[in-house]
């Protein structure tokens, strides 16, 4: 029994990403070449992580995309050795296994290291036991980001992406298992305390639905996010990617570079002081809402979010396109195609949240892209991005990046993995069994989608002169409006349109969401009701029927009709 | 047998727009106000219409829109009497039926005169009959145009708008007769002639499938449409309202009035000279593309359109936003929020073709809406609107006005029927009766469409390594570019991603369509195959599965999944 869940996984993943065989040589042979640098850029711990023993390099220093010279994977290669220490021994201690399996090879933690590319296999250590994963790396859900791990303890990407720790993800683990370390490597892995890289997370309010608590991803209840147009801060969804960063306001500063031109740093207070402060109401969805009914059609990888992961907030702060061509930009630079954001939110490897969106977007003066620095006229929440984040609005939320450390004008998009692998959309049936996501373009603008937020699913309802009252919400990406919303209780034979709720916006920078309420008729012969709602945006977009034909590998963007099952009681004028 | 088509008609249109009936009774009462002032604007023919007994005005004169006082319903008042002898006699001449029907009451002209408004009853002619039709107005599917027949002949309406000319809209007509015309008014309206309005239309070549020849709507078949990405001026789509109007260059002028500044006005020669000429590919597509789909579902009002009423051109002309800052148009004229558009093709009361975009698509720099004096590089062709027409990118065809007059820059949305009443969507079960048009947003951008235009229905294929070709178009409005064509051949089991075929452009300004192509496994057991295509744009907007969710009163924008039945013989590797 136990075994059909890993079994599907790997079923599901085995073949995907096939193609991009090549690009894991490609990686591996840079570590490669890369860890012969490794002594001569490490360096002493940064503030950001004091507590942290993995002596974490600048930001700055090393960004892949700073275009210094050092690349990110140096520093992989330089870092998870030590890493590899800490955790691997914690592991040992929490499993009570500190004894040599005599059944089992034997490896020192250098045999181990030795196997970091497809020529020699690729190993990794989970507590005390060896594994070779070359034959998975390809199939890796989370795509080659596996490869951080490669001759090196893959414990501490599973502390970051805490999805990692479930029966079946081990099982599939320990169907590679290939030995253990020895003896004495063990014994080198002690006196050493392991870090939390969640331990500092600002507290929250008790009102969200958890989908992952390592990052943090939260929503609060869907009865709960309709009964304001504008979302408290306190209920404002959350979705981190990874640890919510601490950082010193007096020492934050903000760099802004233009392609070749040289780069401009900018403090909170220049920031404020030396462009004009815009407001702009905008509604922010993630990419995986309502991913969890597209997981119940068919398994899909990420956090299982339900139909609340979308907020709406006024924002304030810079315009984007005052402090680009502030730092140097012209319409006329015909280098400039890319706006990058990169956070200061970082991985295991100090790699940072990077993602970003084109020029057209960005330095567009009706795009109302901020730099924002307040939330509903509040300082901007940790959570939230503080000191300063970017709003795009009309775009899925994973590019209004938080904790926002640098701007780069580039001519092409990001090659993070977040922008190149992450945040796309599959065919519904990659059936070749090789999607490549490199293949498929970002996901900017959000589809035309709409949900019934009340009654929620197996309500009992007392009808009352024959119709339920239905609430919701329906929202538009690129700066659409809603023009209609239809409900149905009768399986869609009839539809009726809801009474919109909306803020009176400019024609193609409606950034906000709709609220809609409506009482339908329930047939009155039957006790269970499906409820369906659907909305037409002003492009006259409309939703898909159902979701055969939109899933996609990682669950992005399901704007099905959303049905809800309830259930009624007779007729209170019966 | 015969009663079942106009019973279904009837049935279809009875209870919509009964909430209208108190502008029918505004209407009407203009109608009777106006009549008293017939005597003192009746004027001699104009130069279009040279043919004409019917004493037309200039336009110009007698705009409902142009707020010179005089209103379109003095004009009706004013024509309709000379036509009715015109034409009544012409019907009697037609049917031989010159004598009086004893069983039924006889009135004089001036009896049915009297009966134009719903106190005294609406009473139309057509040949020698008499038609009382006050309690089908409201149910008119043509909305309450039919008002300007009130008290007059019907026939010059149905010569204009031929799709009355069969035989169930006359047995409707003929349920409700109530007499005849006495023999001598009948004598009264000899030694007239009839004037078709539709006599100097265009020669055209013949590579249409005609949805409607007067006005004329025609489209090239799906397969030719397809074999250039930029269409032949001689194939492009032709979709009109009106009869093509004759218009001499030479004394042509095209007015531009910005809100309550004096207008202006430019020759061609003037457009040409005075504004950089701009050229802009644009796909245009008429807003009941794909109708014949949506009324097998359940029936629809309009020209029965196939698949192929959409086309792509290359547009040169002056942008319109040079012409409005020309004008006077400032960016900061809180006064103008609308553009309108009067065409110089008139219906038979002279009104116009006049329809409105927002302003923040006119005059956007961003928006590429051209005034265009070529197409293709050649002159436009008097179907496609010479001298001069609009080109609103992204936008259904019918913003697109052609054979350009005038544009008004207002603060609200032309009040014209084709704006206020025509090209709007319903919702897909208007079930209450009493959708009124006037309620729903005009359509202007359209939502992601894809069809197969290789192979047509009902083909017979031979499958070549178990696969069959097939080929088509996909397009999205509002200059959405087209990420993904998928298309299935075993019932959406399985989806293949088509080759693109796609102009590369600026994103968010993607004007024109995309065609595709793909080999697609069959099912080896089968020789019926069900070809499915469905596409996706950069926002990620897809098409809906099934028409239930969309079917609309007037069968507008579908963009369901599209499906095309062929037959297959065995595989030829078999």
């Amino acid at each position: 029994m136990m075994l059909r869940q890993p079994l599907r996984y790997l079923h599901r993943f085995v073949k995907v990403q096939r193609q991009s065989a090549k690009q894991v040589d490609l990686l591996t042979t840079r570590v490669k070449q890369d860890a012969e640098a490794r002594e001569i850029i490490c360096r002493a711990a940064n503030t950001d992580s004091s507590s942290s023993e993995m002596s974490p390099l600048e930001t700055s220093e090393q960004s892949q995309s700073s275009g210094r010279g050092r690349t990110f994977w140096t520093i992989v290669a330089t870092m998870v050795p030590v890493v590899v220490g800490v955790l691997g021994y914690e592991q040992l201690k929490r499993s009570g296994t500190a004894t040599v399996t005599a059944s089992l090879p034997q490896y020192a933690i250098e045999d181990v290291m030795q196997h970091n590319n497809t020529e020699t296999g690729i190993w990794v250590t989970y507590g005390t036991d060896v594994y070779d994963i070359t034959e998975f790396v390809d199939s890796h859900p989370g795509g080659d980001k596996i490869l951080l791990a490669a001759g090196h303890s893959i414990e501490p990407f599973w502390d970051l992406y805490t999805v990692h720790h479930k029966g079946e993800v081990k099982e599939i683990l320990d169907s590679m298992k290939i030995g253990q370390i020895t003896l004495v490597d063990r014994m080198r892995l002690a006196n050493r305390t392991k870090h939390d890289p969640y331990e500092k997370e600002p507290a929250r309010a008790p009102v969200f639905r958890v989908n992952s608590l390592k990052p943090f991803d939260g929503e609060p209840l869907p009865h709960s996010l309709i009964k304001n147009f504008v979302t408290p801060n306190s209920h404002f969804y959350i979705r981190n990617h990874l640890p919510v960063p601490e950082i010193n306001i007096d020492t934050y500063k903000l760099e802004i570079k233009i392609a070749s031109k040289p780069a401009i740093v900018l403090s909170m207070e220049e920031l404020r002081s030396k462009f004009k402060k815009h407001t702009v109401m905008a509604t922010l969805q993630c990419a995986g809402n309502r991913r969890a009914e597209m997981s119940e059609h068919k398994n899909v990888s990420g956090s299982i979010s339900g139909v609340a992961s979308i907020s709406n907030a006024t924002w304030g702060g810079a315009r984007l396109r005052d402090v680009l061509l502030y730092a140097g930009y012209t319409e006329d630079d015909a280098e400039v195609k890319h706006i990058h954001f990169e956070g200061l939110d970082n991985d295991i490897a100090k790699e940072p949240y990077i993602v970003s969106i084109p020029i057209e977007k960005a330095a567009n003066p009706l795009g109302d892209v901020l730099l924002v620095y307040e939330m509903n006229g509040k300082e901007l929440p940790r959570d939230h991005g503080y000191p300063l984040r970017v709003i795009v609005p009309g775009v899925i939320g994973a590019r209004s990046v938080k904790w926002l450390g640098r701007i780069l004008a580039d001519s092409d998009e990001t090659l993070s993995f977040w922008q190149t692998k992450d945040y796309k959309s599959s065919p519904p049936t990659p059936h070749t069994g090789c999607f490549d996501f490199r293949d498929a373009p970002p996901i900017y603008e959000s589809p035309v989608n709409s949900v019934v937020c009340e009654p929620e699913p197996g309500e009992v309802l007392q009808p009352v002169d024959g119709e339920i009252s239905v609430r919701g919400y329906a929202f538009s990406g690129g700066g659409n409006s809603i023009l209609r919303v239809d409900v149905s209780a009768d399986g869609g034979k009839t539809w009726h349109s809801a009474d919109l709720h909306a803020q009176e916006q400019t024609p193609y920078r409606t950034w906000t969401w709709t609220l809609w309420e409506i009482k339908v008729p329930v047939l009155e012969n039957s006790d269970k009701v499906e409820i369906m709602c659907k909305a037409i945006d002003s492009f006259h977009n409309v939703q898909p029927d159902s979701i055969s034909g939109i899933w996609n590998l990682r669950g992005f963007l399901n704007n099905t009709w959303h049905r809800v099952n309830v259930s009624t009681t007779s007729n209170d004028n019966q």
